[in-house]
């Protein structure tokens, strides 16, 4: 019965892997030439804002994470796996590691929604301009680049709601773990 | 035992709820006025940039939240409290409000979270401002403004951490009454 949450895990860590990769080569592949003069050309390019090589660092990190847990969960299925068979002792070490899982977990999920709206404020700021504030807006100069830095982050947003799934599954596997009456025991 | 939980989340929600509330006031409350001429005054407020009343807004609409849950537990401990005594047909119920508390709990902490970021990213091409994209920056002639904002932020890092943690608390909540080892199942 553990075999449909071990399942679960694995496609939406799979699902979440090709989510943020497609993510990073969306944005640092992204690339637009104007010309302005006939001679001066000006090329829009993601390290014109911040927040976009962060998003490109952090998701590529985070595929990477969820990648080794994939792999991790297909050679031996720690996660979410049955432990009814298993000794006190081992019990007990799995418990240590589904408690590592679900820290990691919340992290990645937290850092990399928090990229994804970084990136999206910049973008905003980038395609609206501030009246107030003075600056120029410039999405209507780079339309192509601006579409497929919108799409990118389309699939960020994606990417972050597969991960909260997956947070939401290594809390699952961690939690039930837990006594439903007696505090932080567990039942071995 | 299912007590000390019970507190726990009180005291997290409390704290919550006054981080929340300190980061709109910071932010809403937050104005300085410049004189560029003798004559002529310029104000700098809040409403200059598009993410800072989203969250003042946000920030209010999450405090309400974590105020009616605390009122909730406190009136009738449903939250965490001990299982052991229900009735089938009214775990069953139980069940269900575990399963909005910690939806909930999960929505609110990631509207807050990237509301704050969304917050920062601004705040930050204000302070840094953007050589490539011809934006100036403005903390060089609004500094208290600037710092004010800057406490407001670290106010709404805080409240998003304890919110982290709140949905923590809500996942061990609910997912504890399942087995360790039937399928979301739980233990009646």
């Amino acid at each position: 019965m553990g075999l449909i949450v071990v399942k679960a895990e694995a496609l939406m860590r799979a699902i979440s892997c090709s989510l943020l990769i497609l993510t990073s080569c969306l944005v640092a592949l992204d690339a637009q030439t104007k010309y302005i003069v006939f001679t001066y050309a000006k090329k829009a390019s993601y390290k014109d804002l911040n927040s976009l090589p962060v998003l490109v660092y952090i998701d590529a990190v985070a595929a990477a994470y969820n990648f080794f847990q994939l792999c991790k969960c297909s050679i031996r299925p720690c996660c979410g796996g049955n432990k009814s068979e298993l000794l006190p002792s081992s019990h007990r070490k799995f418990l240590y590691l589904e408690w590592v899982c679900f820290l990691l977990d919340q992290v990645a999920v937290y850092i990399v929604f928090g990229a994804t709206v970084s990136a999206t404020q910049g973008s905003m700021l980038a395609m609206t301009g501030s009246k107030v504030l003075q600056w120029m807006k410039l999405c209507d100069r780079y339309t192509r680049f601006c579409m497929q830095i919108g799409g990118a982050l389309l699939c960020g947003y994606a990417a972050s709601i597969s991960m909260g799934v997956l947070s939401s599954i290594s809390a699952y596997n961690l939690f039930r773990l837990y006594s439903p009456t007696k505090f932080l025991q567990s039942k071995s």
